[in-house]
């Protein structure tokens, strides 16, 4: 029995989700594909739409055999350190394949650079130092010292997308891990895009920005399943709500004014002096994005201090993060998922967990931190259930 | 010119307070009420039902000539600290009274009490301590080992109000203070009398039940001045809301949910574990109701739960209680105010503050940290405008 593993945020699942995992199969030609997605908290900084639950529901629905979370101490992290413990968490599952979309989808362009970032690892990194002095981001400034260095990039490490496969691939020679990457061309629609396409595929960006736009009444069904539409629906219904940044907003603004500086710089993420920066535009911001677009600067992007108040919002502390080593959640299984899972189960190198409440993991306390932040926005008792199925919910059998 | 002064709270003004300060000037024959009053949250535990700005206004139209903020520091306290903070700044004003209300009116029995406590404070603390082995709270255990001492004591201090007036003349002896005690007979209605009286008179405990009941269509303006009935209906046009624990019960939950143990024990009042079974309680408690409900025992009362809640809200620590001294905050004046304050502005032995954006005192810092929280369920823009007020109101000039 072959494997492959998509690594994923599904904030929320769409057309172009499904097409790269039943690509990912198909032109791989695993029996069982594993998806490793991101739990509460996401890449770019933000809270997901939906809970885990649901959004393992959507992946379930669309042909995912196993999905496994991306603990809060990998999902919410820059391209290298998100990449690094899915990787992980798919080796030690023994993943055959790791299959990402790309825009060229030729996986030795990734290969190629990776090994040229690797042969030149000093030399890149003196000259993104350079690049940062001059005020850039650390994306930027990668970017950057990278088209410096190699005239002709195999790969354009601008594109977002481009950085995370490039990560893959790089966690796995680190990792000496015998995963085999893979890459399927993206079709249409850009990670930025944030306008509905006309087509059937748009970007999840554009259907999260039709979602909170009230004057948006485009059909978002014609974007994603109908299991994914329906899902949507239920979530609203059930929870009053979709999450978004700015209902936490009041929660970043209480604990940033009343925790004392020495205690704000415990933070993830906090460095060179930026408490000071967010201290004095918090008070009188009005919402979130007030205070994202007065705390911005250049070499502040908007992902990296999302990230920051995420890990604020979270009380996530340095020492907590160091510590933080990858386990095995699993949040759901199909059948082949279930008997997948049986032939690997004796072989795991990572710690496996299934239902919180019979856990003893150290490392699930950040989870379910930031599960409980997550629920902060409901209603009670909305709020004392939803935490509760945090600890009890086992995970979901499918169908 | 002489002065009086009263140690109040005004959770709302009402006709027992107007007697209470009328009767205070007539019967010390002083020219010049002075009224410390407790900031946004009160000894109780609790916030305050409508801003301090809001309570000055309301004491300035009953008679009172200056009004002085009693700092979180001391209003959120045990007797014994609330009175010290309080006599401290009323001598601090070289105020020649203090006038607190009792039910026998008799200064002599809380002098003699006061004196009886002095001479013999290691028995009776000795005594204190066997009684809070048996689980009782503070208060019983310092009223039951009160009465072992002295069979025929000259005051009944299970009732909170002598606890309070034998404190402010303890704090007076301690001080080597000079101003002088003074007691009126308070007329009808107890401290913790929860249902409205019939009469002019009611306490503020059943007005605010009466506030907050839905159910209650009583007539709240026959129990108060008609400036105080007229203020609480402009605040609550103006906020949406009076201020209740239940709305900041969100931010307790998310600062208990966030917070590891090694700091929740740095809070002030964390003591013997506690911080295990708020822990233990808080993720399934639908409400602030509740909450107190489950965590309370014999020994940890409502007001002393209530009080480590109002710490935690604002993160006030145990080093930054010990480094608290008090300080003279501004919050109105009369013309007899001002005058008084020409004749005593050179001798003070306190800082004064008039507005909070020229004030450099660190001691100030804690109570901007209670006013953030404080407006806290505000919604914006409307809760940036009442920190700025915070910042920028100068004391009220009245009328």
């Amino acid at each position: 029995m072959q494997a492959v593993g998509i690594i994923v945020e599904y904030n929320p699942f769409h057309n172009g989700h499904a097409y790269h995992l039943q690509q990912a199969k198909q032109q791989t030609g695993a029996d069982c594909v594993i998806a490793v997605m991101s739990g509460h908290f996401l890449q770019r900084g933000e809270p997901a739409l939906v809970s885990k639950w649901s959004r393992t529901r959507m992946a379930l629905a669309a042909g995912a055999d196993l999905v496994v979370e991306l603990p809060y101490a990998f999902s919410t992290q820059k391209a290298e350190t998100f990449a690094s413990g899915a990787i992980s968490i798919l080796e030690s599952l023994h993943t055959d394949f790791v299959c990402f979309g790309s825009e060229n989808g030729n996986i030795d362009s990734f290969t190629r650079t990776a090994d040229l970032l690797e042969a030149h690892e000093s030399e890149l990194s003196a000259l993104i130092q350079q690049e940062m002095k001059k005020g850039n981001s650390y994306p930027k400034a990668a970017s950057n010292a990278f088209l410096q260095l190699f005239t002709e990039a195999p790969i354009d490490l601008s594109q977002p997308n481009n950085v995370l496969g490039m990560s893959y691939v790089a966690a796995i020679k680190k990792q000496h891990a015998s995963i085999k990457p893979y890459t399927i061309t993206r079709i249409q629609s850009h990670y930025h895009d944030d306008s509905l396409s006309s087509s059937f595929i748009s970007s999840a960006t554009s259907i999260r920005k039709a979602i909170f736009d009230s004057s948006s009444h485009g059909d978002l069904s014609k974007h994603m399943p109908v299991s994914t539409a329906n899902e949507l629906t239920a979530y609203k219904q059930a929870h009053g709500q979709f999450h978004h940044w700015e209902h936490y907003f009041p929660f970043l603004k209480y604990k940033l004014l009343t925790t004392p500086l020495y205690d704000l710089q415990r933070i993830y993420e906090i460095e060179e002096g930026i408490e000071h920066r967010l201290l004095s535009y918090i008070s009188s911001a009005t919402s979130f994005e007030d205070f994202l677009t007065n705390v911005k600067t250049k070499r502040y992007t908007r992902t990296r201090l999302q990230r920051m108040c995420v890990h604020l919002l979270t009380n996530t502390t340095k020492s907590e993060m160091q510590q933080a080593d990858p386990y095995i959640r699993l949040l759901g299984m199909s059948k082949t998922g279930q008997g997948y899972l049986k032939t690997i189960k004796k072989k795991l190198s990572l710690p496996i967990v299934s239902t919180v409440s019979q856990c003893k993991l150290k490392e699930i306390d950040t989870d379910i931190k930031a599960t409980h932040v997550y629920s902060m926005p409901f209603q009670e008792p909305l709020r004392s259930q939803f935490m509760k199925q945090e600890y009890t919910q086992p995970p979901i059998i499918w169908p």
